[in-house]
């Protein structure tokens, strides 16, 4: 295997740890926990792993005598940066436990698990991962470990390589889904405990004592990298309106973040457009009036960032995406006649047979966009929101907005669109020195966790804005992050997805900015990730975790 | 401003110079000259400016006495990372010279000299931007220096702001007017010089003088870093084939480095397309059967990379955008034949005006592509080939072409595609080391030149794959890189445009690697531009250079 210069010298890189971690470790426990809400169902549904208490390390003198413990590793659902080190991090750990503790990674997600696809990772592969992107180690996969079979079919293997523990690194579906699976071994009696690794770049899963999930700090700096470059690019041709949309259907976290680093014109936060309830035009004025005073000023050019789930957090769009569901749900009599229609009257017949304002809504939609939401339509007869091009239907609607604008002579200037969409090229990123250090701990907490005896935890490590030293590891009940949610029309017990709080100081921070960025052109650019160089370079952490921090 | 903790720590950068201009230098005429081709003519049409010898530096221990020399700067065209350190490498060359050698700047393009815009850059300003990306110091622009109007306009401020000389930083099309000015005020006695400086990122400005325009290395980097990125995605997901478009219209100097740095599957040449003369059906099922093999491996996942100007390479692509531009020419009858069609006929209407090979072409085409080939056109009434995005064309056709072969059995996988386009994400990034150094260099050399009195010379800096102390820093006449080319139907003088030679090292290197590549899955990982840290991650150039040089 050819190895880049980079990766040939980034190998050598040994991942900073909590000072907690580096000797001899003590467990100690701390209060018992309460999940954030519904407190009497989630304690019915985990009767042996709710309401343990939150646990912390601490470093100790005395040399407690250690059993080998042999662990089984899964990486869950998309990619994130740093999960090579997670995985050197349980292997470094149970290593240093007893050197005949044995790693295993199942192959290509929790599907490995089941159909017992393994390989043993030795310390000749491990050590060709270090500090690498990516999750090619052993692939991962979107199985969904939900059923009690898969669970029988995971602890056949389990005990025929004689498992102590999995680790699930995985995002909030897939750490509700291990703890859902450490109730089950832990209620039979199976000997195999289940810890959860909070990973994704999305930036959602996050509470009290998750401070960030890991991948979300380099993945933000590689878009960054890019918005900057684009910012600069903007800035020196001055004839573009770049509009670049960013990977996360949920939540805006990375926009945001992004939005801190580099200070674009415009950026959209979906939590806001929710909770003010506005319209897609509403957002298209705002966008065009940007536009039309950066005109104004003789500035024809900026930088808009998109999140790329905005669409379903407006209500309207909601509706009428419910509302197109419904019509033209397989095998109705509406979907019939919709069929029987020449393509060219298609639209106008939709826009006859929906409600007043979604009709309204969708008659705004340039023609392109309304064809394919009628068209475009999943395995279940769905709408396939994420097919829709969000970032081409608001240059398309802020253009049409524009040329009424010029009309009445509220906009002067030219307006000229170049569209980006950014999320493969950052869930793969070599980990910045944060995530290499903080996945690389998260990894070693857990063989900690796992040589305690623990089930049902995740690994937590805090106080990460401070040096890594001084960081705090330990591990959270998975079951305290709990609430009830509606999933298919059942109430489940699931993690609380963490949104852009917008009394949390990240927003409020860049609502007090916002305008001076969108008019002024106050473009920051963040250049390319550091991994060798001055600290104030190379080990800093999210604008994000900073001001949450502060 | 607010600047980033890395531009910060960059801007302490002091770029490498050659050991020739690092104390006081002397100028050493090489031979005399001759144009690549159409001596006759070249000679002919640049009487002052013809013939003139090679010149380079060495050092010495005389002092001349120098005068202060006044000069104007010109960024002409699109952006390429290092345009600010020519501009830092002209100010500190001057102001070795003479401590009251003043710089000014033409503001936004060559259009700043016609129109008399202009800045003064002073220290403050320049410090202000040392080895940052970008054109921004005073912005770039694309208006075309051709005629003796502007030539006396941009003499009048010449004359106003005492200057000795202007530089102008272009691609091919900018030094060809740059030498046409040179030509121009020798021949009135004007007293004001022209030197040109080779940017481009497209990497198409090159010849024995001259080893490489400035931009192309930190461009490939930034590319390069996205690619591998996006492959160790796929290479985790592995469900995946991510078609990604490179920018540059003419050559795929871009593409061929980015493939030597990442190891893709699939890369295509424009120039091999031309030169074997492959149909868009030859493209298509070279493409498909690497698909096809890789999934005999269970891999469904790759990357290809696709020049931005591959389509004008396939000579029947080529020929059927010449008789639609012919049909469907404003005013024409067919035009009015065409617009009076239902949109829903048009396009077999087409097909059957078209030749029988160009009808079999366009037929072979996605309807959306189709479409947009007849509707999409400048206000010239050509086809915009710029606009037809390429990725996707060609990852529906492969797709179709898969679906055939499924059905006969030689295809048994699955063909998912993500598709992206790289392009003003690494104009502006800040230069790599390599590019910081060769900038200065340049703007250096250009001050040297400019003390020596010469004009028509273009700053050339060679030797560079070895120590930045040990390049060869000089001029060549722009006249040397002449040939005669027809331009909008007459022949005109202009600076030879290097294509990838099919001949060449880079290529060949390429050809006898690329079967492993297709069927193996070796990606390379070249990681983000690192300013810090080792020099065999932070000072090596591309390996285009590196191999034309071995």
């Amino acid at each position: 295997m050819s190895i880049s210069a980079l990766q040939k010298e980034r190998a050598k890189y040994q991942p900073k740890l909590p000072k907690s971690l580096r000797g001899d470790v003590k467990l100690v426990e701390g209060e018992k926990t309460e999940s954030v809400a519904d407190q009497k169902e989630i304690a019915e549904l985990f009767p042996n792993t709710y309401g343990m208490p939150l646990v912390s390390f601490e470093a100790t003198d005395t040399a407690a005598e250690r059993q080998p413990v042999n662990v089984g590793v899964i990486l869950s659902g998309g990619q994130a940066p740093g999960g090579h080190n997670v995985i050197s991090g349980i292997f470094d750990g149970i290593k240093n436990i007893h050197t005949e503790s044995k790693l295993y990674g199942f192959l290509g997600g929790p599907g490995g698990l089941v159909d017992h696809k393994y390989i043993e990772l030795t310390s000749d592969i491990i050590d060709e991962y270090r500090n690498t992107g990516g999750f090619d180690i052993i692939g991962s996969g979107r199985t969904k470990l939900e059923e009690e079979a898969q669970f029988d079919k995971g602890l056949e293997i389990a005990k025929d390589l004689g498992l102590n523990a999995l680790v699930i690194i995985g995002g909030d579906d897939s750490n509700t889904n291990a703890c859902v699976l450490a109730e089950y071994y832990a209620e039979i009696n199976a000997g195999v405990q289940v810890i959860g690794c909070p990973k994704t770049i999305d930036g959602d899963l996050k509470n009290e004592m998750i401070e960030t999930s890991f991948g979300f700090d380099t993945a933000t700096k590689v878009y960054s990298e890019l918005i900057g470059n684009i910012q600069r690019d903007a800035n020196s041709a001055k004839k573009y309106w770049h509009f670049i949309k960013l990977m996360g259907r949920s939540a805006s976290h990375i926009g945001l973040e992004c939005a801190l680093k580099t200070q674009p014109n415009i950026t959209l936060i979906s939590e806001e457009v929710a909770e003010k309830k506005q319209t897609l035009g509403e957002v298209v004025d705002y966008m065009a009036c940007i536009v039309a005073n950066r005109a104004n000023d003789g500035n024809n050019f900026g930088v808009a960032l998109i999140p790329e789930g905005l669409i379903e957090f407006i209500p309207e769009m909601k509706v009428l995406i419910t509302e197109l569901n419904d019509l033209l749900a397989e095998g109705t009599d509406t979907e019939k006649e919709f069929k029987m229609l020449k393509k060219s009257h298609r639209n106008e017949w939709v826009a006859g047979q929906l409600s007043e304002t979604s009709s309204g809504v969708f008659s705004l939609l340039p023609s392109g966009i309304a064809t394919q939401l009628t068209l475009d339509r999943d395995p279940h007869g769905n709408v396939q929101v994420s097919l829709i091009e969000t970032e081409k239907l608001l240059g398309e609607m802020v253009k049409t907005r524009l040329d009424e604008m010029k009309e009445v002579g509220e906009f002067t200037g030219k307006f000229g669109t170049q569209y980006h969409f950014f999320g493969y090229e950052g869930r793969c990123a070599a980990p910045s020195n944060f995530d290499a250090d903080y996945c690389y701990s998260l990894g070693y907490t857990a063989s900690v966790l796992i040589s305690e005896g623990k089930t049902g935890y995740m690994a937590s490590v805090r106080n990460t804005t401070s040096a890594a030293d001084q960081w705090i590891a330990g591990g959270v009940p998975v079951t305290m992050m709990m609430n009830m949610e509606k999933r298919h029309g059942h109430m489940k017990p699931v993690i609380q997805k963490a949104l852009v709080e917008l009394d949390g100081a990240p927003f409020k921070f860049f609502v007090s900015k916002r305008g001076e960025w969108a008019t002024g052109t106050e473009f920051v650019y963040p250049g390319p990730i550091q991994y060798f160089g001055p600290t104030e370079v190379c080990d800093q952490t999210t604008e994000t975790l900073k001001l949450e921090q502060a």
